[in-house]
C-alpha cells in the first residue's frame, strides 16, 4: 500500500539478490526508515528483534534468509544450518515453518549451484502469492461493505482491533484489505483503530499505514470501543486472527473478545478475515485447545514512545515491584462471530460451512 | 488505609488550622509526596491541576478551601468570592457543589469572627462523614464476600476498573472499600486490577493503594479481562460509578461496560459500589439521558511515566497529527450489574429496589 503516496511492500530483493530491503517496524510511527538485511544472520536478527513482524511477513522474511546463505554457500550443510537458525528466531509463528519447509522441499533435490538463482525466484513468488491471497480477501471483504454501503448510503465507521494490515503481510493486509479496497473504489470509510495494549500495535503500526494510505481513522483506547457501538457509531467491527479452529473459534490478539461481546449486544456485525492457513482443522474448541501465550510483563509497564527532545525513551507507569500478568490473546467463541472472510470467500463461523468451503 | 504500614487520610488539617496536607496524586505511584495547602488559591490549585481528585475528595478540599480563607478574611464578601473561584476548579463534580453549599448554609447566618473555627469542625465533620459512609458501603459489601469466601474457601479473585479506592475519598474507597474489610478480617483475596487506559489510574494509583496496605494484586490490561473470566480466573468483579440513574444504570471510567458484559457472558457477579450521592433520581435511561464527557486526546496520546534515569517524562505513542477520540465514562444498562451495594445496604440495579431501599 501507500507511503507518502508511493506504493510500498514490506519487504523486496534488492543489489541483485545481495540484499533484502524491509521497513523497520520497531522504529515506527515515529521514524519510516528502511533497512538492508545483507546474510542469514541479519535476516535472522530482523526477525528475533521484530525489525519485521506479522506471521506472513516473518515467513517470506525466513524465505529471503535461505536466499542470503545461498549467495555464500549453498551447500547441503549450509541449507541445513541457516534452516534451523531462522526456525528457531520465532518458534511460534506458523507460517515460518511453513515457507521454510516448503523452501526446503524445492532446494533439496538442485544442485547447490542452482540454488541461490532458483531462490531469488521462489522467494519474490511467495511475496507475490501472500499479496494475491490478501487482495483476495479484500475483496471478498469489499462484497460486504459495498452491500453495507448500499443500504447506509454514507461513510461506514469501521472499528478494528491491533494490526491486521499490510505491514504484518507483503501487502493488503487481512482484515484491512477490505477496507483499502472500498476506500480505493470510493467508498467513504472511517476506521476507528484500537490503541490495542499493551504493545499498542493499533496506535503505532494501524493508525500509520491508514493515515499514509489517506483512510480517515481515529485512535481510541481499548475501553472505548463498547460506547461508541452503544451510541451507534461503528457500523462493523473486522479483525484478524492467528489461530482459527475447526468450528470456527478465533484465537486474536487479547481484548478481541471483549469487542465481540459489544458488537453482539448491539447488532453489529463482527467479520474475522483470515488466510485459511491460519485454520487449525485439528482442534473445535478453542477455549479448551488453543494454549495461549504468556508474555513479559514489561510489556504492559513500560511503553516506549517519542519524548519531547524527540528522542525514543521508554517510561514505566507502574509503582515499583507490582505483580504484571500478561496474556497475548484470548479466544472469541464462533457464536459471536457473524461470518469469517478468507481467500475462497465468506463463510458462516461453523464446523459445516468452513468444511464446505475448503472441501477439495 | 496505610502506607508503609501507618495508617493515612487523603487530607487533613495541621497548624491548628492554618494549613491543610494532601497527598500530591499525581506524583503517585513514583513518589509518595505530602503537600501542605495554606491559602484558597493553594485549594483551588490542588483541585485544578488534579493534585487532589475523586469526587468525594474534591468535595472535602473545597470545604477546607472556605476555611483557609476564613482564617485570612472571614467577611461575606470573602465567602462569595471563596464560593465562586471553588466551584469553578471542576464544574462537573457532583460533591463539589454540594459540599460547598452545605459549608455556605453554614456560614452565611453566622457572625465572620466565628467562621474559621466553625468551618475546621464543620471540615473535620465532612472528612468523618465521608469515611463512615465508605466503611459501611465496605461492610455491606463484606457480607457478599463472607458468604461467596464461604462457598470457595479459597483466595477470592476480584476485578476492578479504575480507582474507586480511599484515594478518591478521605478514607476506605467506594469499591476497593470491602476488599479492605474482607482482607482485614482474614479473607483471602486478590485483585486483578485493571491498568485503565487512558488515565491509567488502575496502574497508578489502585495498584499503589492495595499495594501500600499489602493486599495481592496484579495489573493487567483493560483487554485482558475477558480471558480471565473466561478461565474461571474472577470470582467476582466490583467497580465504583460517577453517577447512577433511578434504575440502576451505572456510568462509570470508560470500559467498566465491557467488563459488565464479559462478567455476564460468563456467570460471573458484577458488584457497583456507591454512595446515595451518586445517584441522580430524575433520570432513568443512562445512555440516553447522561451526557459523556469528552477529553483531551493528548490523554490518549502522551502517556508519562519514570524514565531510566529516574525523571518523570512524558511519551508520545502516535503518528504525528493522529486524530483520537477520549470518551471519558461508558454506561453500563442496570440488565448487566448483579447489585448496587450502598451505605444503606444492597439492592437489585432496578427503580423498584432502589426507591424502596432510599423511601425515607
Amino acid at each position: 500500500m501507500k507511503v507518502g503516496g508511493k506504493h510500498y511492500r514490506t519487504i523486496r530483493e534488492v543489489e541483485d539478490g545481495a540484499a533484502v530491503e524491509v521497513i523497520d517496524q520497531r522504529r515506527l510511527p515515529h521514524e519510516f526508515v528502511i533497512t538492508r538485511l545483507h546474510s542469514l544472520d541479519d535476516a535472522a536478527q530482523a526477525i528475533k528483534s521484530m525489525t519485521v513482524r506479522g506471521a506472513p511477513l516473518i515467513g517470506v522474511t525466513a524465505a529471503y534468509g535461505l536466499v542470503l546463505q545461498f549467495r555464500e554457500d549453498p551447500s547441503d550443510d549450509a541449507l541445513d544450518r541457516a534452516y534451523d537458525t531462522l526456525l528457531q528466531t520465532r518458534p511460534t509463528a506458523i507460517n515460518l515453518r511453513w515457507a521454510l519447509n516448503r523452501m526446503r522441499d524445492v532446494f533439496k533435490p538442485l544442485k547447490p549451484a542452482e540454488r541461490f538463482e532458483k531462490g531469488r525466484k521462489l522467494a519474490a513468488q511467495l511475496c507475490d502469492e501472500d499479496s494475491a491471497l490478501n487482495e483476495t480477501i479484500g475483496q471478498h471483504g469489499f462484497e460486504i461493505f459495498k452491500t453495507l454501503f448500499g443500504k447506509k448510503r454514507a461513510c461506514l465507521n469501521i472499528l478494528t482491533h491491533c494490526n491486521a494490515g499490510w505491514l504484518g503481510c507483503v501487502d493488503w493486509g487481512t482484515a484491512l484489505a477490505p477496507i483499502y479496497k472500498a476506500h480505493d473504489s470510493g467508498i467513504p470509510v472511517h476506521v476507528w483503530v484500537d490503541e490495542t495494549r499493551p504493545r499498542n500495535q493499533g496506535a503505532s503500526l494501524t493508525a500509520w499505514e491508514l493515515g499514509q494510505h489517506g483512510i480517515p481513522h481515529t485512535v481510541i483506547v481499548d475501553n472505548a470501543g463498547g460506547h461508541l457501538m452503544q451510541h451507534g457509531l461503528v457500523d462493523l467491527c473486522i479483525v484478524g486472527t492467528d489461530r482459527t479452529t475447526a468450528r470456527g473459534d478465533v484465537c486474536n490478539k487479547i481484548g478481541t473478545y471483549l469487542k465481540a461481546l459489544a458488537a453482539h449486544d448491539n447488532n453489529i456485525p463482527f467479520y474475522v478475515a483470515l488466510p485459511s492457513s491460519t485454520i487449525d482443522w485439528t482442534i473445535q474448541d478453542g477455549l479448551a485447545e488453543i494454549p495461549i501465550e504468556q508474555r513479559s510483563g514489561d510489556e504492559v509497564g513500560k511503553i516506549p514512545g517519542r519524548a519531547a527532545d524527540g528522542s525514543i525513551q521508554t517510561v514505566s507507569i507502574l509503582p515499583h515491584g507490582t505483580p504484571v500478568a500478561n496474556y497475548g490473546f484470548d479466544v472469541t467463541p464462533a457464536r459471536y462471530v457473524t461470518a469469517l472472510i478468507t481467500e475462497r470467500g465468506i463463510c458462516k463461523a461453523t464446523a459445516e460451512d468452513l468444511a464446505r468451503l475448503f472441501q477439495k
